[in-house]
């Protein structure tokens, strides 16, 4: 992998890796120019947060994973950006909470659609998802709803990670529970979810895996006590908090 | 331009028209990835200053005309994104302030490079500078320090918009004034520049011009005051305020 030689201990490392990992994303189609935009907020972001996992965002990843585990039909949403940046823990996680895996573009080709799938499959996801198509998400227009019916059409839980805020939105108006990985706290897609993790998904969906992991054994009444301790308007206000506190605090770039 | 359907009074106005005009120079061959991930950023800073020109901003916007118009030999450098968002304002602050145009470039490739002139001169530029290359910055690799020697080499005063931090940091050392445009007023390019500009480029540079015409006629002395009555501590500082603040009052995105 292209980041191999980004030292742990170099101070920005996680905006490296991210940077060559979404590069690396354009040059196997899978990466949009939106996407190139986008990974430039998020460094933005997590630069003023500090580039590490707060506490409030450990906490959301928690519960995010009884979530998970605790769903009928968990599914894992996947766009380019998140096909670039964590394929192998996007299959980490889906194996550690039984969860399906997939494809969902806000700028939706067969040929990227494609490349995302067969870039997860090497990556040892099976029956990755979203291809089909029968499914809708009222409110939206076609290329924007599009969804396999036995897949997010079918979910009660789910994690869109990077999602648009419209789409975040119209799938909350389903009734579906929606964790949102958003590094951005003011933003309409984490301020609609049901649980916000306002952190870099390099840090966050390996870490919903640990939490997934570490609660394997527990019974319905444990997941249900870490899911009601929840407060999403606290989440929120930490990370907000935390930005600017950030900005006074960082002096290097 | 791909940005004229984009309503003056839109809430996000200046986000869309840059995002349109970057994308719009991918296709022409001067925006690299770099430029798009580098647009992401500033665009999360402009976001959290609330998308406008701050007070402090302004007035240091004026000591930039100020400076620009004092020179022996002003120089404006332009980079990819620089030329793509604001190809006409360059060429407006060039006339308006005696200055020269000289493309350089973080990723200099001699295509894109010639692609920069051309599209500044397709916009009115005359005698761009920057190919022919026979200077240097002290202390950077070949192709970070190439400059022409009768431009940037000679310059007393450079605008470096958008510029990187060992660079801004290596003109400063040569003993030029510089003058930054950056929205994170704690990269290390605003930190080391003269006159941190903390400002969306498309705002920055027609401002600047602006200034100029209307400091046309002051005497020395007149433009002297305006120079030595700038903090750039404070202006970093309010900057600073400004996004702390930012952060707390928006709530759309």
């Amino acid at each position: 992998m292209s980041d191999d030689h980004v030292p742990d201990d170099h101070p920005r490392h996680d905006s490296l890796v991210t940077r060559h990992r979404i590069e690396d994303g354009v040059e196997r189609g899978i990466t949009s120019k939106q996407g190139l935009i986008a990974e430039g907020r998020g460094e933005a972001f997590d630069y003023l947060l500090g580039e590490e996992t707060i506490p409030s965002a450990d906490d959301a990843e928690r519960v995010a994973a009884a979530l998970l585990l605790r769903a009928r039909h968990p599914v894992l949403s996947v766009n380019g950006n998140v096909a670039a940046l964590v394929p192998d823990d996007i299959v980490d996680l889906a194996a550690a909470t039984g969860a399906d895996i997939e494809v969902n573009l806000f700028g939706r080709t067969e040929e990227r659609m494609r490349a995302i799938a067969d870039y997860l499959e090497e990556h040892g996801a099976e029956d990755v998802k979203g291809l089909t198509g029968d499914g809708r998400i009222p409110g939206l227009s076609h290329d924007r709803g599009t969804v396999d019916a036995d897949g997010i059409g079918d979910a009660d839980v789910v994690l869109v990670p990077l999602e648009d805020g419209d789409r975040a939105e119209a799938l909350g108006e389903m009734g579906k529970t929606e964790i949102v990985v958003d590094l951005n706290p003011l933003s309409r897609s984490a301020q609609v979810a049901a649980v916000p993790i306002i952190d870099n998904i390099i840090r966050a969906v390996p870490n919903i895996t640990r939490h997934a992991r570490d609660l394997a054994d527990a019974d319905d009444a444990e997941l249900a006590a870490v899911i009601e301790g929840f407060d999403r308007e606290a989440a929120l206000d930490a990370a907000e908090a935390r930005i600017r506190e950030g900005a006074t605090r960082r002096e290097d770039d």
